[in-house]
């Protein structure tokens, strides 16, 4: 039931999935009030046998329901139900376009931190010209310590090795201008921890920088990410709204204008890769974007089951180990 | 010596806003090396008997100085002197499009904090179709106090009151999410001074709708206000970019793409409002854009003047008062 178009967007981005082959019939359960997903499994073209329907009875109130509210008042929420099958091994991965927070929230309590990880944190992926890059967190945790954006650090690195096939992801801090002795004192002592950590790390970034390819994996405290995230996000609005006006007063024709308009779209969607993965906790967690529509939910999906396949948790711990043993 | 272009860009736009009247012959100072300025006087028109020139022989080194090291071993910058000039009453305000960390570590040294205020900060000016919006702040305190925050709010209203006329500028925190009791622990507490303080706080805000015209200044630490800055610059360049990109594979021609870019452009320059002041400081400091060419140097001349004629710092200090008083 999570996200601005749920049940339906979630139901057709399972059908993509089945459809594309990155999910077997009988691979995919469902959490949420089963007396409204029932009836609608048939007009996205789902077989109700090849579906395993968990009953989620308790439908959350958005994005302004807080989740300690959410997790004592609203206990078989479709987040809750859904996390559980990963803590039971039912499951092996768990995606949810609801709440960002109740989902950090109730992943944070019912599973286990990853050996050697203290904070799990949220990578978020944006694509530019040059390639993906993801910026690590994006918002689970606002008051981080300097060991854990060094562990940010570690596991975004596992992350886009193994979802994009980089080798070495170039691992940048962010920060107030490009020396090392600037910034806060949680960025200075990050930066200190990031320099000696397994990891190729190439310094501070800033945003023009990033927006440019400098790095493949972007640290820094969830505040900021999440501060920059959403600017991005508003900039990118803006942007769009303003070459469309400014088309429209060159007379540049409607057809034309939406197809320039669709590829800048294109350029700073999440939806490509569909879902943040909540890095950190035993199981797979994968936050999506709450307008996420069906595309977007597939998409996701199939990143999920690829990092699943990968080994991204084994990859994560031995990354935190040798971390741990690196002088 | 300052920015990108000096010292043509500040010479050019001496002489514009001479032309302009915002500023009389004999109004003008400038700090500079004086055998490298003063033979460039007659190519931008300048008179010679017009200009008070200071000789300021120690020419920095760029954004890459430390502020330390620009301070101890070249106390003859132009920064230095000029401020000085400040301090002295010689003058009412002081420009460079030089280091903004050296600007503001030579403010903060030289120049008494306005009665009442704790901490400068810098607002930047940021135009959107709803109008001008401020960031406070955006660079000057990486960490720093709830009270600081509340200051900020204050100084930023009065700013965007004197510059714009707005009668109550609306102000919002950036935060994560828009409930009162999310956020890191500064955010938290500034809201709840915010909260108190007379100003017109509308509340929590992020970056979607501050591009939408939210609020009228947008108040945060100057860490998370630099990285916003500069990812809002990032992904601006990154869209026109993707534009004419686009707009190229779609075969609009040259002129006409360059129309329209020229004027997504102009949407999101900061040169219209040409500086952000550093608010908080005893005279008026104002922080150019490094790559400010003339235009933009006298549009901050204009901004300058003309907050000193609004009497900026009396209301600034008036605002305190209010507030320390205030239950």
């Amino acid at each position: 039931m999570g996200g601005d178009h749920a049940p339906g967007a979630i139901l057709d981005g399972v059908r993509r999935s089945l459809e594309a082959g990155d999910l077997d019939a009988g691979q995919v359960a469902l959490a949420g009030p089963i007396d409204q997903i029932e009836p609608r499994l048939a007009e996205h073209g789902l077989d109700r046998q090849a579906i395993d329907l968990h009953d989620a009875p308790d439908v959350l109130g958005g994005s302004c329901e807080s989740p300690i509210d959410a997790m004592r008042k609203k206990p078989r929420n479709s987040i809750a139900v859904g996390v559980a099958k990963l803590k039971t091994g039912e499951a092996d991965a768990f995606l949810s376009a609801g709440n960002t927070g109740i989902v950090v929230a109730t992943a944070k309590v019912a599973l286990q931190c990853l050996e050697g990880i203290r904070r799990p944190a949220i990578a978020v992926t944006i694509n530019v010209e040059s390639g993906p890059f993801i910026i690590i967190d994006a918002g689970a945790n606002p008051q981080p310590k300097p060991l854990h954006l060094m562990q940010f650090a570690l596991m975004g690195s596992a992350y886009h090795r193994d979802a994009f096939g980089t080798a070495k992801p170039r691992v940048g801090l962010v920060n107030i201008g490009s020396e090392s002795g600037k910034g806060s004192s949680l960025a200075k002592e990050a930066g200190q921890l990031l320099r000696d950590a397994p990891i190729n790390f190439v310094g501070n970034v800033e945003g023009v920088e990033m927006y440019r390819g400098a790095c493949d994996v972007v640290v820094c405290d969830g505040f900021t990410g999440n501060v920059l995230l959403k600017a991005s996000e508003g900039v990118a609005e803006y942007m769009l709204k303003t070459a469309a006006r400014v088309m429209r007063e060159h007379e540049i024709g409607p057809q034309k204008m939406s197809a320039i308009l669709g590829l800048m779209q294109k350029n700073v969607d999440y939806s490509e890769y569909g879902g943040a993965p909540l890095l950190g906790v035993e199981g797979s967690v994968t936050i999506c974007h709450g307008r996420s529509e069906g595309p977007a939910i597939a998409n996701a999906i199939r990143f999920a089951t690829k990092a699943v396949g990968a080994k991204l948790n084994q990859h994560i711990v031995s990354a935190a180990r040798e971390a741990a043993i690196s002088p």
